[in-house]
């Protein structure tokens, strides 16, 4: 069985957008329900969820593990995995790692792009690593499975996580800095590090993470495939497009800025180029993977390497972390 | 005129204690109000004060500025004025920062012993300075007139801190380190540089951060106050005896552990010492301004001097904060 899966979307979403998934044969996505929220604030994104769940019942259902997208492909729909893009709905309290684990979430960033109280962001100047209260964190997300994402970390961080962690983590939407060198991109060593970890890397097609941003090919997209898959192998990367849909400038801004600065942070945009960069037009939305099929068989990969990367490898990452 | 000034305690208040702080003579005290509480739980802290304020109005008010310190001495009070041992209250909002302000708080700690979002503690493995949000809330603290307190942080954030912050820091509690190590006590780098700066230093006397503990003498300690005059200067040392009078064992570890961790932290404790040590017994409580008068009077300070470590030196300080 071949499952499709886009590990990472953050859309305004709406019915038109999950009709615009299952179109594209999505069997499951991890979607960034919260970035900045605390706990309290989390609750109120959950109830909006209830009423997505509740209104679109025929496309989509809450995701908890493995076999729920097994499920979605016997019932033609697409299972939500829920993650944090930031660790701020634990607050600074370790029993609610359990808590959020038990309302559904599944992936959580120990940062955004920000110092937090687990570790160090990819913005920030120096990196110290996973901290006191990281390292017990990490030990709480192991024990109740919520999966580790470093997308957003700096270095050191990720590496000290990736050691920390009884269990493989997952980058789940950035790719390679030998690419397109960025921030939020990541160097070879760590890639090699996090695939012989067992770890996966999701893909983004983010045009601030795309060499020629919009601009970018789908052919040096797919060379870059390539190329990464000589680093990690081809069995731990997957696609997490980051995929922005229907999100007003005013949302990147509160990305960046969150509350915790009164001058404005332009992040990986600028002043000139504040808002949502465009997508590559041949990934204008999730129907985009059968575009990267071609592309992928175009470059070389075979069928089961390019199923692989399009959503059994990440099938068979859930099925690893929830044995 | 002369001040005599506590710049840090933390006791379980009631009448009693505020008895005791009048007469020792102390014209103003620096009081610890939080630690790990959020802004909504600080609320609740500031009622509790409220209470304390109508119940012994005749002891003590709130204290705003310099000038509640002369008025204090003309009236016979104590000006208590509030301090946070952590950033926890201002959460990841920097708008909080004036908020709290407005309530009273007029020291806060960057960190207390972990990696806060704004700066790293002493008690964490690598420090890497202070972050992003912790150089806006410097700004805002520097704006709104907030001291900035390092003294559970680690050295290179602070020198960051004393680099970046406009106005002097101080650390409220600590002593130097080339009397008796410990990570909570501080560098003679890190000391001239904050003297240079026009910070202060507030010589703790918690038996933990004294050589010998609680078997210190007086005369230890005041050799080791001569000692840091000569790294110091004389007029930028002060006192913050961490008295923390009344407590129960239990407080002493919800400070070490909040709520980050399933496994018990000890702090500046052990195992066998989990809870608060006894104080030595020339200082019991405030009443032991009096010993230290007589000890320093011994090792050779004059007059002024005296006056100065005693409170006259923090006295300046606040004035020269809020001119």
């Amino acid at each position: 069985m071949n499952y499709k899966i886009d590990n990472l979307q953050y859309c305004n979403w709406s019915r038109k957008i999950f009709q615009i998934n299952r179109d594209a044969g999505l069997d499951a996505v991890h979607v960034t329900i919260v970035y900045h929220e605390d706990y309290d604030e989390l609750q109120d994104v959950l109830v909006s969820w209830n009423k997505h769940f509740e209104e679109n019942s025929d496309l989509i259902f809450l995701g908890k593990n493995y076999k729920d997208i097994e499920r979605a492909k016997k019932e033609n729909k697409t299972a939500i995995f829920f993650g944090f893009q930031n660790c701020s709905p634990i607050e600074d309290d370790i029993g609610l790692v359990e808590k959020v684990h038990e309302q559904g979430c599944r992936f959580m960033q120990l940062t955004y792009n920000n110092q937090s109280l687990l570790a160090t962001g990819c913005y920030e100047k120096n990196d110290s690593g996973v901290t006191n209260f990281g390292k017990e964190t990490i030990k709480e997300m192991n024990r109740v499975g919520i999966v580790i994402d470093m997308s957003h970390s700096a270095e050191k961080s990720t590496l000290d996580a990736i050691d920390l962690s009884e269990k493989p983590i997952a980058i789940t939407h950035a790719n390679p800095n030998f690419w397109y060198t960025a921030k939020r991109n990541k160097s070879n060593d760590l890639l090699k590090t996090l695939s012989q970890s067992g770890g996966m890397l999701g893909l983004s097609l983010y045009a601030h993470h795309l060499k020629d941003s919009t601009k970018c090919t789908l052919e040096s997209f797919c060379g870059m495939v390539a190329k990464t898959a000589e680093i990690m192998g081809t069995k731990n990367i997957g696609i997490g497009s980051d995929l922005c849909l229907n999100q007003p400038d005013s949302i990147v801004e509160w990305m960046r800025n969150g509350t915790w600065t009164k001058s404005k942070n332009y992040g990986e945009g600028s002043k000139n180029k504040p808002g949502f960069p465009k997508q590559p037009d041949w990934f204008l939305d999730a129907r985009g993977f059968k575009n990267l099929e071609l592309g992928l068989n175009k470059i070389g990969f075979n069928k089961e390497e390019i199923n692989g990367i399009l959503g059994n490898n990440w099938y068979n990452f859930y099925k690893g972390i929830n044995k």
